[in-house]
């Protein structure tokens, strides 16, 4: 594919996922069916609530938050990944970028992934669809990425119901496995897997953290569908219409991060896919995650200004203090343990 | 009856069809209660999704689709039977005439149900109301009806609740089941059963089974409620006040699937009634189906050209093998296998 | 009380009760929630079909059905009663007059009262508070309704939350069981009970069939709502507010009923209360009522003409038939052994 | 604090009450939950109920209804406190003043809060936030307080979030159990403990019975949100959307007041948050409550007249007696051990 259809498309999706148009309809994240039980009691200090986390075991970060994977590439990714790495490294956000194969096949667009000037000391995550590996992209080229984007883990992303609306997607998703773990054994540094906004299910992240990957992202149902993005896009007639009947596909985020916490217990977890607020993130972890993604709901922001991303960023921590508090633990270890939880 | 009160008759359904008021209210096919579980990592390529299917243990056809009965007679319907006729055995869809009784009654009306011309290979199935049976229709009439369309199946029709409200309707049903075996036994070619949009339970499905029919078209509820577009051309004002307390009645369509599918094992069953998409139909085959069938989603298509039903068509195909991408089956039979299912 | 002002107050019930102010809210009589499971193939002949019905092992009627307690006495009520009681001689079904109190306390009402002369063959039921026998209401009062009525039963009504709201009202209620003991012993005619929209539970019906009440009209929630009707008329600030908060008051139909089916097994019931149509009717006796009541949705008819009731009356009729004929069941009492039903 | 901004602050409380803005969505307080089953046949009679009720085993009131803790200090609140504690004198009210915390803290404010003059024979209870004993609070002051309010009581209210959302709230609540614990031992009078909104869970409830606390108000979940009322005042972005997120946020008082009462069974039980009708009362006491308070919704009257309050108490009560003449119980006493009661 020439890269410059691929920066028409990263504008366009940038551009459509501004407006309302490209959520997921008769489908939720699930989080609505999460409560959690407020202690009126919590016999802590608001103040000494602590949000400090570990990215794979290495990097001491200041919250649980990540920047879901977004952009890179396009024109104007080039703002939105420097206003997103500088409030990350401010706030101390886990920062995910965006597919990285234009990296590699146009060196012009190598500057808008470049973020660890700005973002020295946060992990970043470098990321790709899971499908070039069956389209000729290399192990060479994994690691190229990562020297490039000097980032901490690679992500593989999942996306086959978007790459089938998507004009000239790829779709051979065959035998996608042994890649998956040939890479994990040749590359250095983490590998992980997340979709798109359709969830995983238990089996396949167990089946995924059998072939060495380090970290699942569940990205489930709930949030933005990449069908409605890719529908919005279309010239195809067939497809346009046919995405349609895909608004409310996918796992829903709580369900898939439920499923996921059974069948694997020793990967790190992202839950991320129509998460909104910090309570959200809360819940989440309550319920076994070890961090949260933001994707869309940042997005806005991250076209804005560093200000702006800087707002969001603490409008969601402060959610999630606020819901800690609500429940009396300060600190993550003990969110985690809390049984301060319904599921209806 | 008149030959060309039959006539008017046809058109009338086909007008009102055109529109929504003849949707039933209150009630659904169900369909929303199930949910397929994406599968993100398929281990299948796209272009090697296969949803051949066969109608019969006979014939081989592309699609485990059917076009549900709609009309034959009326003036409209030669165009009507056309157009679906040559798109049908274009996408390999099974073809199902709508009542062929007019054939008998009127030699005019012939050659709206002749389509054998239009659709050399495909399976066409001949229809009749099972009631007539009780108001003298024969045996030979029947075979009759098979020479003349040269289908290649009857499916007898049950529809007590619209012939109620219908003017002059044949409402005595008794004793029809020893007819239908009778039919069973004199015919060369299988019978099947079909209601219009009540659906069939699951002991009346086994009753049918046992006298020799072949296949059952649920034809549940949740889409087109025959009391609703008999009321809206009922001159009978109790009828018409009557009619409408009905518009949410029948067994909605996933239900009577389910039902009839545990008593009736080694029949072909055909689910209808209320089917929108091929994600619906995805669903339905996954519960138990053979083969799925549009009535009244298909049929501002039918009126239009062969293009317009050619794409309505593409539509149905491409969501199908987008839900089996999104399932991880490569094949009717391993959809029927799936476990990605929850009925809530 | 003064008559007149009885007059002035069943003048207003009647004009509030046509509109729909006075339904309901929040509740419903849940027939909603009960679902009869469609026979594709009945084996029966509509025509064939059977309603008949009889009432209290005496008379045999038409169908099951019985025109609830409405009026008399007020000046409309002449007219209301006459139209009543002409269709209901008709079509066969029991009619019940309003409470007949109005009858022994001013001989100008008693006229309204007197519609035996139209309807000689039907069961005719005359009414009064059950209350009143706590307010000097004596046992040869109510014989001397029963002569002046010419009617085959009387039937009390409970009514306690109307009475609190409205002005005046009669609000001791206390020990009242002896005193229906006493006359249900000193009555040659069968004694019956009713609500008059709140429902009455499985208890109360069984002490009231222990001291010899023949029949109970559950007249539960989900219609027309009494405490609604009474905060119209009221002028009583505080009256009115209160009212307010019982418009989701009482027992759903549905749940009176089974409730009353469950403890008494060898007395009459009568499902009653939001009963819309006769589809609602084959639930009601499906769930096992005997009968079945209309009040307000007959009300607008039987102000109008005898034609106007008539056709409401057959409109009934169809729906009852034609939920049999879907059913398969050929007469009432094969409707009551239908397991062709599931509560949700 | 300044006893100005306490001023401002109050003032503004009440103005935003006043709105609807201020309710939490996408919760309620459970008791649509509640159904109480209606008796027909109550054999009671209407003027015979009696609603008297005895607080804290000391002093005889005529209705269970208690005005929660709303103002003092304020200016308006001199007028909103005589209303309401002339009223409650009248009706046999409990009455709750607000924080008392600015009666300490300015002299001038004395006044709205010494109520007795007007309501000499009724309970009266002073209100303190708890996490005060955190901030230099001290015995003596409570002492003083109760002295000054001459009060019967004191209740110490949890606040956690609205705390954190308030500009320089108070939001160390570490450690508080104990110093609860140290003032029940020093204070003649009975101590309780309230939340403002968010409900009290059964594990806290059982804490604080074991370390003297004599009633506890759960103030749940389903009224009044004060992240909504602060959210309002708030001219901090962060925390102006950050309390956004807590508009579903706390336990829903039916699930506070069954935990509590599974909890605690020898303490006095107030039973509030979004309490809107006697019918709501009935059913909270029949769930265990000892007695029942409405804040907010009876504020408009307070801001009013005398008068407005005795109407709004009088509906009320009306509800209550009515719901009790429903079921049939002529007494509190009868009310607490109801059967008709079903929780869905
Ligand atoms: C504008 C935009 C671009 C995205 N690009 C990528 C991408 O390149 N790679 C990827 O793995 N996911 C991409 N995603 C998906 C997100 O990482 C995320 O999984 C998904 O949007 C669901 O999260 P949300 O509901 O918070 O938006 C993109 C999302 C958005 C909104
Ligand atoms: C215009 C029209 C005509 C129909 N005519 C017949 C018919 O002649 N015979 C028959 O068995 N069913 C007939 N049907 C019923 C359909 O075959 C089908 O069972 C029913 O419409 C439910 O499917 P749907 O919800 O997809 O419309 C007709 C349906 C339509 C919309
Ligand atoms: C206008 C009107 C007058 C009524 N008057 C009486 C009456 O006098 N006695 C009585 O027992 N019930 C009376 N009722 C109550 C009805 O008999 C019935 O129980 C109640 O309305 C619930 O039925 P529905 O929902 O079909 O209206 C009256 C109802 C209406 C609508
Ligand atoms: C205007 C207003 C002022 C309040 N001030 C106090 C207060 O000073 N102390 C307190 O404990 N609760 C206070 N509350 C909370 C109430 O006591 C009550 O717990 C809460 O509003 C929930 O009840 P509701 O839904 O009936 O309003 C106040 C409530 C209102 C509406």
């Amino acid at each position: 594919m020439m890269s410059e259809q691929i920066d028409k498309r990263k504008a366009e999706h940038i551009q459509l996922c501004l407006t309302d148009q490209v959520e997921g309809k008769l489908i939720t994240s699930g989080m609505e069916r999460v409560k959690l039980i407020h202690n009126a009691l919590p016999e802590i200090d608001f103040d000494q609530i602590d949000t400090g986390s570990s990215f794979l075991t290495k990097q001491q970060i200041k919250t649980p938050f990540l920047i879901s994977s977004m952009t890179g590439g396009a024109e104007q990714a080039d703002q939105i990944n420097r206003h997103l790495a500088i409030a990350a490294e401010e706030r101390g956000w886990i920062f995910a970028l965006g597919s990285t194969r234009a990296l590699i096949e146009n060196e012009s667009y190598r500057q808008s992934f470049q973020v660890r000037k700005y973002a020295p000391s946060i992990p970043v995550i470098a990321n790709l669809g899971a499908v070039q590996l069956n389209y000729g992209f290399t192990i060479d080229q994994c690691k190229q990425i990562m020297e490039l984007t000097e980032a901490d883990a690679l992500v593989l992303h999942l996306n086959t119901i978007q790459e089938v609306v998507q004009t000239n997607g790829d779709t051979n998703f065959s035998a996608l496995l042994p890649k998956i773990e040939a890479l994990c054994t040749a590359m250095d540094l983490p590998i992980g897997v997340k979709e798109v906004g359709w969830g995983i299910d238990g089996q396949t992240a167990y089946q995924l953290s059998q072939v060495g990957i380090q970290f699942i992202d569940i990205a489930g149902a709930g949030g933005t569908s990449w069908s409605q993005v890719e529908k919005l896009r279309s010239q195809d007639p067939v497809k346009r219409l046919a995405a349609e009947a895909f608004v409310d596909w996918g796992i829903p985020t709580v369900d898939s991060l439920l499923a996921v916490k059974e069948q694997v217990s020793n990967r790190s977890i992202i839950a991320s896919g129509g998460m909104k607020t910090g309570v959200d993130a809360a819940k989440a972890i309550a319920l076994g995650a070890d961090h949260v993604g933001f994707a869309r709901s940042i997005l806005k922001e991250a076209t804005t200004s560093v200000e702006a991303v800087l707002e969001v960023m603490q409008v969601r921590e402060m959610e999630l203090k606020m819901a800690m508090f609500g429940l009396g633990v300060a600190s993550l270890a003990e969110l985690r343990q809390t049984e301060r939880i319904i599921l209806t």
